[in-house]
């Protein structure tokens, strides 16, 4: 069995011997566990929130609070640090391990992955059956739906699950304001607040095709209660400030950062929180004394895979079911701009690259560029073509 | 009766009519109610935080969130806002007015300010009793104490009892982390953190004589659990940063805001809050995403006026009976470098000013510089005495 991932050798972080790369290798399988395909889902849009891949690489760059855990049973490779990235995909199951009850799995069923880390940027993978969730199909859940709910969908649910109570008089006739409105995590948001009877106002830049976007964000939202705006829309039409004022904006959500954020803040009602899950521009937020003292506004962080780790195993099980009902009852659609990517072949992970990578230009702190992963590529001397064969002892050759 | 006050008439903020200036007044009083001599507290030290007449004029200026209510009833010039300054001070009950009940007031009573705005930068008032709270007199307690203990002691108080929970596993073995440990906030957190055994990190800044503050401020807490730093030593001593985060600091106030509050953020453990009740610098406070996504660090505001504003009438006065009860057991001492003045004739106004904006160097955006107030001052064409006689109608001159 052929298998690519897009993995890292070496270092974490500012180690010199640094180097993404993509390997075709075998799998050394155990076969106790399951053995799935891995459909990774990419994103085409050139917002900064929607690159998977950056988040995958600041994951392995140890920007992110945890290390990757390295898996040397994976390629067989020992005394290698390899990490494959990638934390969103859906996985199809394709063997199942002598471990592995065939009452409660068989071949062909999708799984996502059930904890942080495990890497999706591969064409298979074998896990332990407890590292997975089964996703019940329907005939309204789509392959992409399915590749990308574990992370956006679930961030968006939990984000407004979390911090809009409704039954506190603080979120009567409630909105919700958000920068980073065409994210995935934005989109979501739109679709949940139409669901669940929240107003919802969403910041988006300026851009050729800002009213296309509008229509199609206005659209994913209940048309009178959901309002989409122009960061420079609202630093020039002061009618429009006063109108947001004059509504119950009581929560907000930053996923941006940097100077723009301050719009959030300036019409938060008096006690709300701003609860940041992303910082897409790389800037800090500038946070006024005043806002604090005299509004008090409270700065709060939400991160998904945080926020699980800290509640009971059958969370995440808990969460996806959930969000499947939202599936079934047709209150969230298929994500916009998004598809899905079998990393199985060096153009195809190339092109992904490409996409993922595309249009980053305000990026600056991002170390990857596009060109760097291409030359990444093209200077490794030849793929070796490896297969796996089943019986064959872990770790050998094919 | 002779009355002086400083006070504004005129304008709210951007006004430029707005002017404070000094006035020798009588007081129409409404002889239902108490009249009390006024002494207001003044701090001499030059540390931003501790100057009151800022906090005064900026509410007046319309900076704080609410506008003080003018008092016409107290100097008889109809149609005219005038807005007294101050909101810290004692009070001494000098007559009970026909409303007052005698068995519950008595000439001499200490009494400090029950709202917010009543003004104390004037030599004597007349308030309505439900306004006052009295406090339980004590050999202990002197009026410099007296006269501090309801904004800073309090707030001191507060901050610790409402962010501070020693039931809770995560301020197990804890440390509390402050800047402007200086400040009169900043002495009072120091020495409560002793009576109830939380280790306390301070920040100053660097100074001439820090050796001196240091060992006095040290003396104020615990001498193993209290670390007095400046904000030099922090950036440039790794070891001792190392150190601080070996320790369990587990909450964070803020009085300065700006980049230095920065070193509280890298050293709070995770999950913990900041809580910011001033922004000395005038600065905003820049917050890394990364600390509130991957630290989960919260942000939030408090003010004591606003805080007790929630709260039940009953709130303030059991607030000062729980300070009472630490005056009276000597876990406070009395407020280092504040004094009381007497605002009763113009050269001790005069005096009392220049030592409250003395130092004030550091607060470009501080609209009121000394010279200005003195010229204010001289620039008054001539006093005019008005003597107040018990018995003539309310807004007549004796």
């Amino acid at each position: 069995m052929r298998c690519f991932a897009i993995f890292d050798w070496g270092g974490i972080k500012s180690e010199p011997s640094y180097r993404h790369s993509v390997k075709l290798f075998h799998i050394a399988r155990n076969w106790k566990n399951l053995l799935a395909k891995c459909l990774s889902s990419a994103k085409t849009s050139s917002d900064p929130a929607d690159i998977i891949l950056r988040y995958s690489t600041d994951t392995i760059q140890g920007r992110y609070p945890w290390k990757p855990k390295p898996r040397t049973d994976l390629i067989g490779l020992e005394n290698q640090s390899v990490y494959i990235a990638g934390n969103e995909g859906l996985g199809v199951v394709e063997q199942l391990g002598s471990e592995v009850d065939p009452h409660d799995w068989r071949v062909g069923d999708w799984v996502i992955m059930g904890k942080p880390q495990l890497g999706t940027w591969q064409s298979h993978t074998n896990l332990k059956a407890t590292d997975l969730i089964k996703l019940s199909r329907s005939e309204k859940l789509t392959e992409v739906q399915a590749a990308t709910m574990a992370v956006n969908l679930a961030t968006a649910f939990r984000l407004i699950k979390d911090y809009y109570h409704p039954e506190d008089p603080h979120f009567k006739d409630g909105w919700i304001i958000q920068n980073g409105a065409n994210s995935s995590v934005g989109q979501f948001v739109i679709q949940l607040c139409k669901a669940w009877g929240i107003g919802c106002i969403g910041f988006v830049r300026d851009r050729p095709e800002i009213e296309s976007l509008r229509s199609h964000l206005i659209g994913l939202g209940q048309p009178d209660r959901t309002k989409i705006i122009t960061h420079e829309e609202f630093e020039s039409d002061e009618s429009l400030r006063t109108q947001l004022k004059s509504l119950n904006i009581c929560l907000g959500f930053n996923c941006v950062s940097g100077s723009v954020t301050n719009q959030i803040m300036k019409v938060l009602r008096p006690n709300s929180s701003l609860v940041t899950y992303g910082g897409m521009s790389m800037k800090p937020i500038t946070v006024p004394t005043a806002s604090l003292i005299f509004k008090n506004l409270q700065l709060k962080g939400f991160m998904l895979t945080q926020s699980l780790s800290t509640q009971p195993a059958s969370a995440k099980a808990d969460l996806m079911n959930d969000l499947l009902a939202l599936v079934e009852k047709g209150q969230v659609s298929e994500q916009a701009n998004a598809e899905i990517i079998d990393v199985d072949g060096l153009p195809k992970v190339q092109d992904a690259l490409m996409k993922a990578m595309g249009g980053k230009t305000d990026m600056p702190e991002c170390k990857i560029k596009p060109n760097d992963l291409i030359t990444a590529l093209i200077q490794r001397p030849a793929y070796k073509s490896q297969i796996r064969v089943p019986g064959i002892p872990e770790g050998s050759n094919a």
